[in-house]
């Protein structure tokens, strides 16, 4: 796909400086431009780049004033980062499949043809299992018994959904997630062994949920596991039994959520983080990475570091001690030989 | 599914006090009741909510003496919490495919449909595996050669095992998890290149372990990585080369065990907790969420915490000295200048 | 397969002692030998069991003198551990598939049969894809569009590869692992939710790369992620958009390394450690399992620990101090009434 300056321009409703004419096949960084690319001037500290990138095509604020000579085609445009994602989603690779019903899935349940589902091949779907609307199965997903997925789903390959999960219109969930597994609940009889405990609750993602690779969201055991609104999970994160994520919070690449935790809207948090079981996080509580979250005291829009965590400028001033302590520990010495030395001297 | 409240009380042993005809589709919980639910008083704690709860039939302890009026037909039992298991594995999902091997599955050994396994679509199984009697493989499951599977063991969809696996009677493996993949062995050359080191161990899971979700157990240089009787490990877990857990012990997500380290019986792994190669960790430890155990001095029965892992108590102490160290620094500055003082004035 | 002690002997360009018709089926480790096996003395301190072993056959240095009879044949040889490893590669139970196409798999492009390459049942390989000489791809793999895997590849059951992935000449991908994801990119927008930024860089890897289990790699946002020459990934591993992992680099289980950083040759990263964003790591850096790097100013050849990491010997020296804390503050508390009652004393 190729397209030039002018369609650009207006596909961003923005103000050509040069030949319309100027052609790109897809997008580049602005110090590492390539021609045939676009490229984008969003960060002021890149401003030297302007002047010497290789991209054929620049998309620059309207207040950008040039120093120096500009050689590529520029646009200007109101908000450069908005630009630049609308772009990329032009040029995005993830060609979505055609609709389509593959002949190699066993579907347990028929599919209409005409809702513009796309289903591929060596897909699995069980009894009962619904499918909206503009959704798209890509192959070798396996979606368990009165399964209901929602309109304009996207499913990667090797995604496994349990049985009687829930996904809302509009989630995307990455490859070889596992969505709706039994949660990790035993009862230890008085011979020392365990006895497993059904899990009878769902996972339910509402809309717009994202889920990464290789991510597991176990099922509840009564009630229902719950994934609101907008939020987004990266890869490799562990979501517990019973868990209640709030809405447009983010989940960084391999945290984890312990058992029956609720975590509040707007929340931020970092990779590695672990929530211990049965706590509750307030709204816009934001976690720093690795943090061990063992506690639900703190309020609404705090920042946590540390393990257990506690407040992020409290962490950093005590680690920062902590840094200094074997010094300290001399000085403390040096004080009781002293004082010890005074004492004597007095006595 | 239904079921009535004598039915439910014949089930349990139960004594009925209500209407036995009340009927119920499922569990739920007691502040969250539903009408056309079970559910349970275990926790006294919520007994107000059995005064209010929606749910229809209530089971509560023989000994439970209501101080208000309970609106739900109620069934006095010995055990509520086991009454409570054995009601949600009545009501469990996962319903268990039908025996029958798939037509659409490539199976270079031969099973006999006699013998009660289930085998699903796309499922692979090389030349010289054995399924026991009563096992359930399900869709898109990869079975490398000359592995061995117990009887009524439960295999989700998307699981990979290499081969000479051995998985014992009545083990579950969650969806995509990986069991014995090649250990992460390398040797580096004069010129710093690292070459492989082929692994000819297996991995033995003794009976009745589980494996969750996405969890990988790797095989053995050259003898087995083991997993004991009873153990249950849960998602996205890493289990290293010649790794020997022991029996009756959990491991919660996203932990780790390196290479050569052996595990007890009974112990207790938190969630992401991190245990170093070539370690011993006695029976009965507890080792708390996050911890990175990097010694296996520890006696049977100690409960660890902190990075590297010491002693519970003495970790949580340490660290309360820790958030305090900052104001302890301004203390020791005080002292010095104080004692400077005294030193001068006396000089 | 069987092996007589004089066609090892050759093998190795060692020197026989005993029997040469002494046949042996695989390895044994030499304290657990196993009549009819193969085994080494490669670290001196197991020097006792050589004279115990029930192995057949005993590989030990050169320069080794029994101090006591040897039952087993000996082979000497100059490299005992090199002799193990090129036996462990002739034992090696993952047999790779002879070469051919399966009929049961979608393959939108033709691949050659003569070109050597194996592709199991149950692949999809989309639109675009090529696939290099002698490669092996095994069953329920799916490649996207346009993704290039060189020649001598191997790639492992329920393996994902997003499309226009590179995969460079003698890469190994284990089970279940997930190359190309979308990276995890959002822009909030001012009712604050998130809206998904694409993804239109690709990932490459180049030769000789091992990627583990359950392991997954996102693709740049504008530019590549790139794993360099000869880097072994463990499993579960989580590398982020727009990565760059230098040459010969090590990353073990379940270690993170966010957005944007670059990581150099010959690092080694322990299991469980987190890299944030943005940050560049020297050559030669080992860091220690679980730390969690915060910084890029550590030097070449620095070793790292802790949480955010600082000097191994460093971090050592203050949890060290750490763990004196609580006494240390009772000696502080000490000092200063002492010096209260000196000061009272005076006044």
């Amino acid at each position: 796909m190729t397209i030039n300056a002018a369609q650009l321009c207006e596909l961003l409703q923005g103000e050509l400086i040069g030949d319309g004419g100027t052609e790109v096949y897809g997008p580049s960084q602005i110090d590492k431009g390539i021609p045939g690319t676009v490229t984008f001037l969003a960060n002021p500290k890149y401003e030297p780049f302007a002047y010497t990138t290789a991209a054929s095509i620049l998309i620059v604020s309207r207040d950008f004033m040039p120093k120096a000579p500009v050689a590529a085609t520029m646009i200007r445009v109101d908000d450069v980062y908005g630009a630049m994602i609308r772009l990329t989603e032009k040029f995005s690779p993830n060609g979505v499949p055609a609709p389509g019903i593959s002949d190699l899935a066993v579907l347990d349940a028929g599919f209409e043809e005409n809702s513009g589902i796309s289903i591929g091949a060596y897909v699995v779907a069980e009894k009962g299992v619904r499918i909206g609307a503009n959704s798209v199965i890509y192959p070798q997903v396996y979606i368990g018994h009165n399964a209901k997925i929602g309109e304009e789903v996207i499913i990667y390959p090797g995604v496994r959904i349990y049985p009687n999960t829930e996904i809302g219109d509009r989630c995307i969930i990455h490859a070889n997630a596992v969505i709706g597994s039994d949660g990790f609940g035993y009862r230890m009889d008085v011979s020392g062994q365990y006895s497993k405990i059904s899990h009878v609750g769902r996972v339910i993602l509402e809309e717009d949920v994202e889920v990464g690779a290789n991510t597991v969201i176990d099922r509840g055991t009564l009630q229902s596991t719950v994934i609101g609104r907008g939020t987004k999970i990266d890869n490799l994160v562990q979501i517990a039994h019973n868990v209640q994520i709030g809405q447009h919070t983010v989940i960084a690449a391999q945290a984890g959520v312990a058992g029956s935790s609720a975590v509040g809207n707007h929340v931020r948090v970092g990779g590695q983080v672990g929530i211990a079981g049965h706590l509750k996080i307030a709204d816009n509580v934001e976690i720093q990475a690795q943090s061990g979250v063992h506690s639900g005291k703190f309020p609404a829009g705090s920042r946590l570091f540390g393990y257990p965590a506690i407040g992020y400028q409290e962490y950093l001033r005590s680690y920062a001690a902590f840094r200094q302590f074997p010094a300290y520990i001399r000085r403390i010495e040096e004080l009781e030989k002293r004082l010890a030395e005074l004492t004597n001297g007095k006595a």
